[in-house]
């Protein structure tokens, strides 16, 4: 595999291990020194041992699964789907990686629903 | 350039053409079918002219940047800075595009700030 396919297959990986809860194959896709930051709360996370932590005791019988990835040798985003008590919303996250393809960043948005602003109903449709 | 040069150069254009107001730049990287959606609101604008036309009308003196572009041959992801009256967001776009080039996919996420929920304070510091 390239670097790219690499990068990709690791993305897949994080999220499969995620769903899986299997924390040491989530674990060793992740630098030591791994960073994790969400924009929208202005939070971080340093190191992979307090990362898989977060992710374990993250709470709720939530799934995650893929939706879409898009991966260059050095990092991808991944457009993931998350579902929660019935409850379905998407996480897009950014990532990086090393030389050896471990992941060095990972940063995750939520965006959450909004109702659509007026003023440009002669645009668009509602799906 | 090869076609992921391509591509993540029309992801530059779009948003320096949408930041200049050149609508007849940005209108050339689009194909004329088109797909804007937006998942938060379930919005949907068909064709290159409507498009066009709501980017043209879009309220306030924004200002918009791209941060990072991850490139494919087929798509890519932007996360832009967006600024309009001294508040700044972030904006993350996923594009695909034809043979040509040319954009017929736009799908947008703009993820709000919000407050950090409690009980993870023992892993995260605020930045």
């Amino acid at each position: 595999m390239d670097r790219t396919e690499n990068t990709r297959a690791a993305v897949e990986k994080y999220w499969a291990s995620a769903d899986a809860r299997d924390w040491d194959a989530f674990g060793a896709l992740l630098a030591e020194d791994v960073v994790y930051e969400l924009p929208q709360t202005r939070e971080r996370i340093s190191g992979k041992e307090k990362y898989v932590q977060f992710n374990r005791e993250y709470p709720g019988d939530w799934r995650a699964w893929t939706h879409r990835i898009v991966a260059e040798e050095d990092g991808a985003v991944s457009w993931a789907k998350f579902e929660v008590a019935g409850e379905s919303s998407d996480a897009v996250t950014f990532f990086e990686v090393d030389t050896d393809g471990r992941i060095t960043t990972v940063t995750d948005f939520w965006p959450e629903s909004y109702e659509p602003p007026a003023g440009r109903e002669h645009l668009v449709e509602q799906y």
